[in-house]
């Protein structure tokens, strides 16, 4: 008899401590976030963290026994053997917190543990945009830039977990740009969000005839890269570049990753998406003008589709690998 | 009762057909090599395909019945699926010849088909420097810049048979040099044989006070890559300078190797690895200081270790792998 097994996710962020429970059927019949008060620390985030996994199963229908396993994905540097958040720059003082070692302790479960960026590559290539796809590289296009490998359904996760950094693939060589991790010249520096704002100032600086309408929300303080996207699509000469340069560096990784891991997609997920079919089709416009003709054809670039339920979905997934379930 | 099984490998070169047998306890117990006639068409060349793979044989104490399957390893564009060379710039005239099905016809055994610079990747993985390596990344320096990827030990190769196209990953945004493949910026057009010799011919064009060692050979039209990087050991700055260019041009492709892939070992081969330890000390010194920190320790950059035998070598293991043998 064809029992149904459930999995329970967790996607630990700066805002918010996200669950789900995966059937091994593949849907996602439950979620529940608890907003994370991340000043106060990670015995209060571990305390947290059992009570989102706990909400979530009472809401449900479930009994707590019928959950196998449980996966949890997590920000910042992690030790991915023994299962400790290193260091989280979203997470104040959270600095070498033993997640998975307090989560096994608290419910008794096989616990994976995975890097958040990972976990919403698994989800994707599951059940969203990489659905179905032998292999597959996701980019999270947020304040900075992350990502994940899934190759035949299983995360690459490298050596030191740090495969799919695709946001410090060094793209400049001869005046490249300083970037948060310290070193020069990673597409971070020049196509994550705050590469854009960082851009849009110093453009803003040199439009002398204050020709953009950027000027206006940089002035009140309140400049977004929505400003940005929304200018460029409205015709503003100066987001225009932005947003040309944006892309062209983002198709530049992405070439990168088309001749390094030829995958049959790339799915790009994280707030930037939101920018919309101008910005997806001009990443697309120069990656079929810069790549091997082979590798940039149709639509195997294209946008993220689970949302804010990829990390939790890619969790219970892992979770469910743990157990050495090889197919949904 | 464990018999031992054999396979062929097949390695075409412009200069050589190489030929190997590789027993499933992992020895290469017999080599032939026939000297490639490239001017003479692909009709020729498929025949002394056969040729060297019966000489091989016949050299060996083996019946070609103990030959379980064959593996093709090829240069230039490969329809993988097809088993067809579509085009090889260093086989004159080869264009469209369907490799694998000819040899299928000739010798009715199970035949593996691949990319050249892959299985040597492959064969590093299983026998060379790679041997024990989870993940591995290979480079192959020579005249360009090719590469391959093994994983658990199986190649990647990528939905289009482009995976590990090392040499054209772009490294280079503001002012990109023109690289071979039509393209700008690539690795290749940096750090490859090819490139070394035209900076080469730049730099000393602009050595006015003819500091350097280099002019005697360059007038003499006989520079080469082996007169740049021991003149670079002699201390002479212009050859310093290009071999500083040239290490940390290649530097900056394997940290992206690095941050993308993570893998075990990176395995540089090719004729370029002649320039021996003072080029792999200056790139292992980019890399350090430029790689995050985990990525960039030890000795998990180095030379490949079985030569020219690694292509043959490859191709017997992916002859193997054709017939589901998971482990040796």
């Amino acid at each position: 008899m064809n029992t149904v097994d459930y999995y329970l996710g967790l996607d630990v962020g700066g805002t918010g401590m996200k669950t789900g429970i995966l059937s091994s059927t593949g849907e996602l019949i439950q979620t529940h976030t608890e907003p994370t008060n991340k000043d106060a620390g990670p015995v209060a985030g571990l305390a947290l963290m059992e009570k989102a996994l706990r909400t979530c199963v009472e809401k449900s229908a479930l009994n707590f026994d019928s959950i196998k396993a449980i996966g949890a994905a997590v920000p910042g540097i992690i030790d991915l053997k023994n299962g400790i958040i290193i260091d989280a720059v979203n997470l104040a003082d959270w600095k070498n917190v033993s997640v998975k070692t307090k989560l096994a302790s608290i419910f008794n479960k096989p616990i994976a543990f995975l890097n958040d960026a990972n976990a919403a590559a698994l989800g994707e290539a599951w059940y969203g945009a990489g659905k179905d796809a032998e292999s597959m590289a996701f980019l999270t296009l947020g304040t900075g830039i992350g990502g994940g490998l899934v190759h035949q359904g299983k995360l690459i996760e490298g050596r030191h977990g740090l495969a799919g950094e695709i946001g410090h693939m060094r793209i400049e060589m001869s005046r490249p740009r300083p970037c948060s991790c310290g070193h020069f010249g990673c597409l971070e520096a020049y196509a994550g969000a705050t590469s854009v704002l960082k851009r849009a100032y110093e453009a803003l600086a040199e439009d002398f005839n204050k020709i953009s309408d950027l000027h206006e929300p940089a002035q009140n303080k309140t400049l977004s890269c929505k400003h940005v996207f929304d200018a460029a699509v409205n015709g503003d000469p100066l987001a225009n570049r932005l947003v040309e340069q944006t892309s062209s560096a983002l198709a530049l990784g992405i070439i990168n990753i088309l001749h390094f891991f030829d995958p049959e997609k790339v799915v790009l997920g994280g707030g930037m998406i939101a920018a919309g079919d101008d910005f997806l089709n001009r990443i697309r416009w120069f990656v079929k003008d810069q790549a091997f003709k082979q590798c940039a054809q149709g639509d195997s670039i294209c946008f993220a589709t689970l949302g804010n339920n990829a990390g939790i979905t890619g969790a219970a997934i892992a979770a469910m690998q743990l157990l050495n379930r090889p197919t949904l």
